[in-house]
């Protein structure tokens, strides 16, 4: 059942994350973890948050995952990780990424941007990439 | 006093900014109908927000404006409309704002959606831009 | 396409909307309205919002709709109208809403749980329903 | 029943508002407008916020009502003008509450700021209070 | 003094609460822990949230859980796990308490969804519940 | 560049933060561990947050503080504690301070409101001050 919505999910999902051996969905968490409560999860977010939309057209997917992270740096919410190694994934650089950060500070305040580079500073370090140093 | 970051958040709101013979500022409000109680906030929004952070390397004004409509969409704060003008302004497409604000449905969730594509549609309608029919 | 997960979004929507002659979707208004900037958003109100999620086992109806109420009344956004009177026409009276409203003061404090008692008095105005008189 | 923090409740709120020879509760909307859907809703906005809370030792008055417009301004929920109104009151200046607004824009973004100055001007020309001009 | 209200209280989060020899309000934290900063906290709590509010007719429990819940999905508060052993408690099924948080993803997002659904799965598995299969 | 409002913002911190021979900004974090990923954060923390927003006239110091916390405590930012410290430096007494968290209860919550208080009660503990016992 809805097998093209699904494998239209897991295509996008390949282009945006980084090949994982052992996951068919690369470092990125679609709700495999919650099998036992929630089993209908992974079929829900891959068909529609991967294959209805992040397959849309409009943006490509550095603008895609810009778009996410900005949100997620308003709301607060901690997923913000996952979503920077996928920026470095389709190309953004750490200084997009921290630039987008920096960015939002007039609009969401200085406490959730500081929160957001935290997370930030840790997956660059993780992923061995850096920002260019300004003079 | 600060003359230099007035004056390169200035430049910064022109390149911006809708030109308007009436308004050095163009479309965007900086705070200037709050110089009764609030003396210094147009001094604040333009050195501050215009002259130290959008004029920061690491972001182009297309991606500057996508991650922030992507926040406002996340918050829920009406500025969001103002912001939409400015993207079509330094050539974001209608289709790439829409896009960005239906990219967030998985993240937001649908009634901040529907509530900031509701303040895009007034301002595509009001500045004669459309989104390309899909077939 | 996707014709299967659409019906059962279009079943559910029957079940949970006042009838109307002049709508498919009752008084519910699924993105209709963004047409010409977002065409395939009623779409995916309907399969994701309608076909997968509230046509989930787990919860019956009244149960979603006081979920869906509460979570608006904590967000504070305006779309808590809409779910008021999907709420009356599933069977939960206005006893039961105004009590899921008041229930949560302890938990998002008076300033949003005003705000959405304000809509739902106006809803039960339209409705013509009231709340049982306390002695 | 619950005399006592009734009456104490009353007393605090004489204390914060605007004398009203139509209200017993002044400039000040403590939910009698929802008699008929939340019978009880008044007393427990005069118990429990104004005779147990706003009654509590701590904070004086003045600082009380710079915490509440601080929330709210965070928040974003309309009640502020309200709380303004208030705060003129019990003797807080023009300046120091639109200094409140002003002090919070680096933690709550401009967009939250600006849209309370907006209420805080409206009620400041209402009431015929103004800022001291600054050179 | 408010002896009913705090009796009232306490025997609403006694019906509420898993019995626990060592504590007069079962599992629930009522702010206890705070005696030292904020002595009036638990009375507070008791008598406003649980004499005035949980006391208070239109829902009965297992909705004024679900409720409670879902306002904290929304919110992203940490006290949710606190709220998914009461509602364990007063009846609600695992399947009812996931199917609220799955419920939600369209109105909050898939982010704080699985925020909820983590801390849920938590408390099920410490509670020894757990989902049934879906085939 | 911009010497003027950096020292400024340096004056104003001397003000707020204990002391710390190993720092020149005592408590406060302003953005050093984040020099490698955004080396421009602490002058703008310092030049803006603190030159600029911190050093307006219109409110006292203790009243900055208060209104920074309440606005942390509505957003539920991790910030706080650094807050208490500064707010205990410039002359607000715990009581102060644990009284502005207890009196958000009835705008925010009691879940963020408890959030908060477990923060502050850590910082008194570390710095050695206490509550006023009531009677």
């Amino acid at each position: 059942m809805s097998t093209d919505r699904y494998q239209k999910g897991m295509d996008k999902l390949k282009e945006l994350t980084v090949a994982d051996a052992n996951s068919p969905t690369g470092h990125m968490e679609v709700g495999e973890s919650f099998k036992d409560i929630a089993p209908d999860l992974t079929k829900l977010v891959v068909e529609f948050a991967f294959g209805d939309i992040y397959a849309r057209p409009g943006l490509d997917n550095k603008q895609k995952v810009l778009t996410t992270i900005s949100a997620l740096v308003a709301q607060g919410t901690p997923q913000i990780g996952m979503h920077v190694i996928t920026g470095l994934n389709v190309g953004l650089t750490a200084d997009e990424i921290a630039g987008c950060i920096m960015h939002l500070i007039p609009y969401v305040g200085f406490p959730r941007a500081l929160n957001a580079l935290k997370v930030a500073q840790e997956v660059f370090a993780e992923q061995g990439v850096s920002v260019t140093p300004q003079d």
